[in-house]
């Protein structure tokens, strides 16, 4: 009787220990600016089949309203309903592109436009509700309310799964709207393209000019069943009537192409039968998609592919197995986990062919190549953090930015790019940080002398944003280009970057140049008012100029009380500015509880009222390592207080638990080193600033099969300040850990207390 | 001494036999409506590097002007100026498209606008006169007035090779007009792009959406000299500013894409110098287009080039020796042979690979892949042709028209297809012809029975034209799909040359079916007027109907007097429905001496005076066997005054040379066929029915290394009769001949005479 119940027992623990999903809420972040999207994917996938809840804009007085920016990754939770399901999203992106291939499924009378969300009875939308709403990593569930079906969706790599269930009899009709897409403009489309290659296989592509100016995505796409009728309408002219003359071309015309399209395909279905779909995408062709389609599922088995896929995730999840203080801490930890593990993306076919920032096909020879890197955000956190907790997909990833800088016109490496395109969005060259961080920390799997100098080059292209004064000059001046602060201190930053790859790879020269400019962060601080400031050209600082205003004021994202602490690389030099540790103190104290008023940052989308701690902006990323500072003034306690407060007040675990946008996981890897306890200050340095940790306890399973287990002894609430550090047994003194120290495996023990520690 | 004089001699004996090239006249053609192009091509070039008069439409009262028909291949002899020289040209369409990649050399300040033709100051165009043009194969000079520059331009298969000489120092910039294209609109691009690979290599493609609905273009474009500075300007709005705000992207910054892009390169250039550029394309991609650049032209000596593609020219003219009775209908047959062999065109990389119907990249395995099949027209000569001089080609050809039905979704062969596009133009399924020709001349390089399977499948889809009423009806209702009639009379022909195969072949099945679908001719014609004439759904013939007007009457380019003799597979059952051999003669005599007033052609393009004889239309394609149906009746003689009359009054050696449309070489291979004294009246029979040659002699050089001479006895203007005919020495008495009987070699001995010989 015993072994009886025992065995059931020892499984269920089994089945705790390993159910990470179950933490996971992909529905956080959907509200307000998260911008992240509740749908299924797979990490790292290239295919993120997700509702959109509407993207479409509206004209008003001639002027297209700002509505998209809320929709950057097609779903807004306070939305009454669901235009479809489209299968590319970004995940916490400031700028809108992707929504490709959008599929929705109606009854009754075909309508091919969308309609309106006030009145979703005038198009395919349809109303639901959260109730009927289930979203986990890799699978999403939805009751559509004006039809009655239920909507299932789960994904491979590069396979949209959808599983609808039609609960009536009834003529069923799958839309795929083609004209459907997320961006700031409708006239987003170059061109579309449709063939029915049989009575079960549709093939196809997208071109578009959005945020990527000249990008293309092919699809395949299967239903489980043969289509009994379909057709398609076009929405704008074409000046070749050859096809129209010769046949109905809207209906049954197995090819289809123009501008603006809506096809639909038509089935007969008894009550509860299913039509399911597979959507393949591929950036190279219509033929590399269906091969995606066939290798990744080449069965109808729903269940099963969801149940593997999430396999994955238990897996990238269970990376970092954590206690915590409160179901939410645990939840919001590992939601926060799902979406650093979103982006950047695979983006080549099952053989490795991709298409190229040359529009070139090319294959990745011995790496998985990737996309959509949101490089201004993402170098700061993200990417450290895959080097502790994914080493071979950031060497990867670094090869796809290293494929990237030999595909380059401009012989540079990415900027901001997606799907083959470079959209220069944001400033800075950090991909040099990335790179760096990764050969610092041992992780980079390239030739490293030609990465360096693919790092120098990009550095100095003189025609790329300001460098062309920079260079000569140490700074950018503010009449010659503007955000000119904000470059001229990201710059020093980078450039010190290369310096410590140059330094450990024995290159003097480069060394000693980049150090030089890794300075220049000087040259636009004013000791006269203590902050840094824009300088002209001819070497005085601009006269009207104000602090805490955002916009124009020779800074971006961020105004100069916040800027003025981007000095990550040399702190100690930046405290020496600002006029010692005592000055240095009362301005971060300042910064976090002094009052910003609205009108200072009420045209910058990026900056709002939920991100933002007195005037310390958590929200957006320029601040992001502001809080570890007071590391520096011997106040670690200080450091403490706020990153706990910080992770309590701008984090949840729930559709509005994201302060900011998630910026391709950068947000939610700040939260991921904070809830360990420590944080990466400036990428390229082997150093992580100690926190203060939020988990009671946290075992790292490392890629090399070495363990880093955390524990934080007598952990509470109120219990945010550090006593004691022990490391593998030892007492640690410093307020860093050293990577290469911890990497092959350590035990860290934070004795906990109520009571800030002040030596 | 002797021997010192004597070896001159000998080659500039063979010097003269050789130097075919001198016959053509490639401005033939180009006034008028031959729509012929002037510039450089190698035979059945992938580039036709020609300059292109005007091709720009204009608005008026809201709808564009019907001008650009004249400029199907960019070029009218009147015009007075040069806008530029673009690399791929039709040969006499009747409908337009390409004109890729303008390139313009100009001095002095700047002009990105072309200009109109009356200002041409206004512009980047220039004047020029026919007294500084030079045309001949594989060459085209010509001096630009306005700037006095001297354009010398030659081509290998896939690279178009420019040479400007600049007589004056100045700065020389070299135009690229991405904008510039041939079609009946301007809205014709979809999107283009530019990359500025080094300081010599542009590369990039054009994407377009015009009579082909889907195609693009890549480019591979090289200058012999550093680019000095470059820049474009864009015609078009673009949503995202990213790139404007960072760079000044309209100078020096090396991407450029667009709807409508203008670029510029500018070099410094001292007197007499030349600035030369390799322009390559690919279907495929630039990387195809790089590797067809540097693999055809791997230096800069634009003489060699242009020798070496001259020479490959008389390698093809000398294919055919004649002597003529005039130097006029010596460089009219030339120039006939010329024509003839510029299209279909190489449609591949040197690496084989190339753009599929499906937009997927295939590679031709085994064969030349081609593309530009106006098989409409080309059907009735031009592969027949081919099957006599050029079998491999024409193998190769059907072997790209069978990999274009494997990738076809409507499983169809091509109707008139180009650069991955089926255009749908025109009626009739000819590929089928072409294939069941070549099979019954033992030139089919495919798996036969494959091959007619694609044929049958072709034949059956439904949703094609008007089939789904002529297969179970045996015609097709006016009142249901226009020009029915001549539908139906092409479908039967198209279905008697399927039954040919399938008789070799041994099929017995659909021989049967075919041979009775090929009788449907008869379905079509009214016995109580003697004419072909429309029939209605309930089986009535339409009533409102006139023999003599050319539209809206169930045909299509060509009136009921001449679609009435479209039988050409069943001419003695065609003369028993006229009524017998006396009524038909006069019906023949009827058709080219009755007048044919101007209403009832005047809206009808394809049909001018020009290419009329009474009501007998030799300027457009449905009657180009009729002067040959005079054999059937034994009245040989009245065929061969016909066809020399025809050859003498719609030919010529001038730029108003042709009577019509060249269309793909067709009314040059008419011309080639009946100058030699014969005519294949149905293609997919071996028979080519006699005429009256026009040579003096002739030798043709078979490919299989055998020859058929030809000698026309006593000939002259006059003695256009045929006496007697010799075959091999003995009396040939049929008014045919059998293509098996002669291409194992042959001598043919025509004594002509002044005299009708009517037997």
């Amino acid at each position: 009787m015993k072994k009886i119940f025992l065995f059931p027992f020892i499984i269920s623990i089994i089945i705790a220990q390993t159910n990470f999903i179950q933490y996971v809420k992909p529905l956080t972040g959907t509200q307000r600016m998260g911008h992240t999207f509740p749908g299924a994917t797979v990490p790292f996938g290239m295919v993120q089949l997700s509702p959109d809840t509407d993207t479409l804009l509206y004209e008003k007085d001639g002027k297209y309203q700002k509505e998209v920016y809320q929709y950057c990754a097609g779903y807004q939770y306070e939305d009454k309903t669901i235009v479809g399901f489209s299968h590319t999203h970004f995940s916490g992106t400031g700028h809108s592109d992707l929504g490709d291939f959008l599929i929705m499924p109606t009854t009754g009378p075909l309508q091919l436009n969308p309609g309106t969300a006030d009145h979703p009875e005038s198009g395919y939308r349809s109303s639901y509700s959260h109730s009927n709403e289930i979203a986990e990593p890799a699978y999403y569930k939805v009751k559509l309310d004006d039809n009655n079906i239920t909507v299932e969706l789960t994904a491979t790599a590069r396979v949209g799964f959808h599983q609808y269930t039609f609960p009536s009899a009834d003529t069923a009709h799958i839309i795929l709207d083609l004209m459907h897409g997320i961006y700031t403009s409708n006239e987003k489309n170059v061109w579309t393209f449709v063939r029915l290659e049989n009575d079960t296989l549709v093939t196809g592509f997208r071109q578009t000019n959005g945020w990527a100016r000249t990008r293309t995505v092919y699809f395949a796409m299967t239903f489980n069943r043969p289509i009994a009728s379909y057709g398609h309408a076009r929405y704008d002219q074409s000046v070749y009537r050859g096809f129209w003359r010769k046949f109905d071309v809207t209906k049954n015309f197995p090819e289809m192409a123009g501008k603006n399209i809506r096809a639909c395909f038509n089935f007969a279905v008894n009550s509860n039968e299913k039509i399911k779909i597979k959507f393949a995408l591929s950036s190279v062709s219509t033929e590399g998609a269906t091969k995606n389609l066939i290798t990744e599922i080449p069965d109808w088995d729903f269940e099963r592919v969801k149940h593997e896929s999430q396999a994955l995730w238990n897996k990238e999840l269970g990376t970092v197995e954590i206690e915590s203080i409160t179901q939410k801490d645990k939840e919001t930890f590992y939601t926060s986990l799902y979406h650093a593990f979103l982006s950047p993306n695979i983006y080549m076919d099952v053989d490795g062919q991709y298409k190229g920032l040359d529009q070139n096909i090319h294959r990745a020879e011995g790496f998985t190549n990737y996309t959509t890197f949101s490089l201004w955000d993402t170098y700061r956190a993200l990417h450290p953090l895959f080097n502790i907790l994914q080493p071979k997909r950031n060497g990867d990833m670094i090869r796809s930015m290293l494929a990237h800088y030999d595909q380059s016109v401009h012989h540079m490496l990415p900027v901001w790019s997606h799907y083959s395109n470079e959209n220069w969005c944001m400033i800075g060259y950090h991909s040099v940080s990335v790179i760096a961080d990764a050969y610092i920390k041992g992780n980079l799997s390239y030739d490293a002398a030609k990465a360096l100098n693919a790092m120098v080059t990009t550095a100095n292209q003189r025609y790329y944003d300001g460098l062309e004064y920079y260079i000569p000059m140490g700074y950018i001046p503010e009449d010659k280009n503007s955000s000119s602060v904000s470059k001229t201190l990201e710059y020093a930053y980078d450039d010190w970057a290369i310096a410590q790859m140059a330094k450990k790879l024995g290159n003097e020269k480069v060394f000693a140049e980049f150090s030089n400019r890794s300075e220049n962060f000087k040259n636009v601080f004013d000791p006269s008012i203590g902050f840094m400031r824009p300088k002209m050209s001819d070497g005085t600082f601009r006269k009207n100029f104000s602090t805490l205003e955002t916009d124009g004021q020779g800074f971006i994202e961020g105004n100069s009380w916040n800027y003025t602490l981007y000095v990550p690389h040399n702190v100690p030099a930046l405290i020496q500015l600002i006029g010692g540790n005592r000055r240095f103190s009362q301005y971060l104290d300042s910064l976090f509880t002094m009052h910003l008023p609205d009108e200072f940052f009420a045209n910058n989308e990026d900056i709002t009222r939920e991100g933002i701690i007195g005037n310390y902006v958590h929200g957006n990323e320029p601040s992001h390592h502001v809080a570890y500072l007071y590391n520096w003034l011997g106040e670690s306690w200080k450091t403490q207080e706020r990153v706990r407060m910080i992770m309590d007040s701008k984090y949840s675990n729930t559709p509005d638990g994201l302060s900011g946008n998630d910026d391709c996981g950068q947000m939610s890897a700040w939260y991921i080193f904070s809830a360990l306890g420590f944080y990466p200050v400036a990428p390229g340095s082997e150093q992580y600033s100690i926190g203060s940790p939020l988990v009671k306890s946290a075992t790292i399973k490392l890629e090399n099969g070495k363990t880093i287990s955390i524990e934080a002894k007598n952990q509470s609430a109120k219990n945010v300040y550090v006593q004691k550090i022990l490391l593998n047994g030892k007492e640690w003194k410093e307020n860093y850990f050293i990577h290469s120290n911890i990497m092959n495996g350590a035990n860290i023990v934070f004795e906990m207390g109520a009571k800030a520690k002040k030596k």
